[in-house]
């Protein structure tokens, strides 16, 4: 492993997370908050110590390896969210520092999942921090680096491969950064665009920009204690809301894809289809449940559930209705909505919808293996042939997710909270959703645990955000033996 | 597909059916209970049926494939359900047929979820019927079959695959029915050998039939309404229990390798090392958890502890303790071992030790691919390798595993029980447990549930003993195109 490249991209992570951190200064600043201060002292010690360990040195230009790449980015995002925590501390906004980390996690990993019982009283310039935090996380923050890099070296594909969501990396464009720069474009217009559309729907500027973020990252921190609940007396925010969540779900590349000219490849996008179809069903099902079993209007309750369905495939997490009272059925269609997340390549979490198609094909062809013993076939989507080796890892992948979301959730359990609770509050980490149900469900938030469960459900986020391999390499044997 | 074997193959399977109808008729005579009549009547109409389908015909010599293997048994199970299912009804002890199918289901896969209120005041000849429906079940009805015939077809080793659990199938001796009457000789001594023990440590001869009966097959019906907690007063009860049990969840084969002398075999076998660390560590985890958090003495929460463990990770099902009382932690624990089940190869449901030992050695091949990219290696197990058709086929086990239980708990999430409910009714059935948590826990049974949910609950139990492929290959494309 080569330790001076990992610590290099650390150190320009922290300069970004400097740089990051002046937008909330300005904010402080306008909104004439004493804040402004903590910004500034802790991008001077993030400026000074990223610059530190970046610094040109003698034997620079080592290529980087495959898994050097993964320790980068998980060193990397270890050391945002440690730095990323201190403005909460030091503002008072939140005391204790392993609930800053918690709720910095859950930012920078677009999961949205809060310790914070009271969210409106704190300063403007901390909520804008914690908006941004998920707007950086989302597209990625190693990735913003490549894009603002005037020149990425042979191994930057390796820390994009590490950072970007999806068992397929697609490439965009031959070249890492200009990947990057498309993906960042794309991003920041489409945030904009709804940050006007949120305006001219009646919200503040400030709740506009806000929720711009967090929508954008897929992320579903809001301004208001009550969620995107708080604007019911505005109609037409949570359609703008559900509009941006669901494009937000999109594969970017098949969006470039789609302004390229390529309708025709989008709306073959089995990944796609399959996104549709399950928001599609689950809308339908949770309508029809909410009508027949709660007695709900039909137009209201398929609002309520297509709202609901959209921001928790997307792992969003935002909240109009209090799901935690809707009946089992629609709570079980919410939670199994949880675990598969929306499509790669796009700004959610979960497990993906093209490791789902991809699992699926792969049963099929054990089936028919049975039935004609002699049978080969090699899996497809879109027409591409996915390596085995892909499909190998897609397995792998399933098995390290079960495997830390059960650890997670027995973790948690022995605080003590119900079954549900600890299992959801695993799922929803681990998948970067948000609520999950009962005392951490959309009325209630995580404070009431214990730091180790605190600790535990951080980690799961940021091995959700990081697709698992990141961090597990770092436990893989031989790892840590230099060659 | 070649239907007339299918056809035959049920036809065998109602005749021992109907054979096995006279051990609960001599107990109804021995009683002097009025059920003997339907054993006789319903014995009859098997044998009638079994003989018609079976009667030799032109054109029988043909080999038998491997799916028509996995089909034949899976009609063979559903034909010895819905038969098996009669005694109940005629009798009057289950009115409803769905019920009384929910119950022949529980017993044939020896999962032991009850529809039951009240079992004591049943019949006797009907218990043992109950009980005994669980002991052929354990073993394999068809493995019966074949160790009964005089000499099976070369295709008959079809149908031992498609019905003995586990991802590779150990092959003890050459010849199918020599192996199946070695298996059936170590089932049938350790059964009477458990019966000659219960009867020592205080039980009547009946209940240590019929609890030898139902420990041997992993199955976990009892003649008491309260479980083994109704012999809290014969302390030698549960220790019995235990043992048996914890000896039904090791790989048959193994104890055959261990009678003829290959003790250091045993020892080496990863998958029992791995079935008594989960033990060991998970009765330590709980016990704790008792002491500390209950305040229970540390002896009596060791005692229930180990007996709850054997019993849930074994898919037994029997309860000396209402663990729907414990902890959080400690219900979490025992949920999480009624997914990978006891051994391969015994008479336990669940995923199966060995298929996780499998997903283990993959994922960490994965893992140590990405450090070292060119790295290629086979997975062993007890220093064999294990082919990659057999991991690619366990990964896409677990992925058709998880699509069924999670189906399973969504519909029964419709009936309105709480989300752990739904959840655990549908992880116990499909793992061939017996009790869940809440309403179907162990004071509890699952009476209150709608036919729907009852149906496909059966549907999972019968996946879940048959290991799935045969039931899913009723659904593959080709299988029902005649070639």
């Amino acid at each position: 492993m080569n330790i001076r490249l990992i610590v290099k991209t650390v150190g320009y992570m922290l300069l970004v997370e400097a740089g990051c951190m002046i937008l909330p200064l300005v904010v402080s600043l306008y909104y004439g908050e004493p804040t402004w201060r903590v910004f500034v002292l802790v991008a001077a010690v993030c400026a000074l110590l990223g610059a530190v360990m970046a610094r040109p040195r003698h034997g620079d230009n080592v290529l980087m390896q495959g898994r050097d790449g993964y320790v980068a980015v998980a060193a990397a995002w270890v050391s945002l969210t440690l730095f990323g925590a201190v403005p909460y501390v030091i503002s008072g906004a939140i005391p204790r520092y392993i609930d800053a980390v918690f709720e910095t996690v859950s930012g920078l990993t677009t999961t949205g999942a809060t310790i914070l019982q009271e969210i409106e009283s704190l300063p403007k310039g901390i909520l804008f921090w914690r908006s941004e935090t998920q707007w950086i996380g989302g597209m990625g923050v190693l990735v913003m680096f490549l894009a603002l890099m005037p020149k990425a070296g042979a191994g930057a594909v390796h820390l994009m491969r590490a950072e970007s969501p999806g068992p397929i990396k697609s490439k965009i464009m031959p070249k890492v950064s200009d990947t990057a720069k498309i993906l960042y474009c794309i991003y920041i217009s489409l945030t904009v665009l709804e940050i006007v559309s949120l305006r001219i729907a009646g919200m503040t500027w400030f709740d506009a920009v806000n929720h711009g973020f967090t929508t954008m990252a897929t992320g579903g921190f809001s301004v208001k204690n009550a969620s995107i609940a708080a604007y019911d007396y505005l109609p037409g925010v949570a359609w703008v809301i559900s509009v941006f969540t669901f494009l937000a779900g999109v594969n970017f590349a098949l969006m470039f894809a789609a302004l390229r000219g390529g309708i025709r490849q989008v709306f073959r996008s089995a990944e796609l289809r399959l996104y549709v179809s399950l928001i599609v069903l689950c809308t339908v099902a949770i309508t029809l449940n909410l009508w027949l079993q709660g007695g709900a209007p039909l137009s209201g309750a398929a609002g309520d559930a297509a709202f609901q369905v959209i921001t928790i495939v997307t792992t969003t997490g935002y909240t109009t209705r209090d799901f935690g009272q809707w009946s089992v059925f629609c709570q079980a269609i919410l939670v199994i909505l949880m675990l598969p997340g929306a499509c790669a390549g796009s700004t959610a979490g979960g497990m993906k919808l093209s490791r789902v198609l991809i699992w699926c094909k792969s049963l099929r062809r054990d089936l028919r293996r049975i039935v004609h013993p002699k049978h080969v076939s090699v899996i497809r989507i879109d027409g591409q042939d996915v390596g085995e080796s892909v499909v190998a890892t897609c397995h792998g992948f399933l098995v390290a997710y079960l495997l830390i979301l059960i650890a997670g959730a027995l973790v948690v359990s022995w605080d003590g909270p119900s079954l549900v609770e600890s299992l959801t509050a695993s799922i929803t980490c681990i998948g970067n959703v948000g609520p999950g149900l009962g005392a951490v469900g959309p009325s209630g938030n995580f404070s009431y645990l214990s730091g180790l469960s605190k600790a535990v459900l951080s980690l799961e986020m940021l091995m959700g955000r990081l697709e698992l391999m990141p961090l597990l390499v770092l436990l893989a044997p031989g790892t840590w033996r230099r060659h």
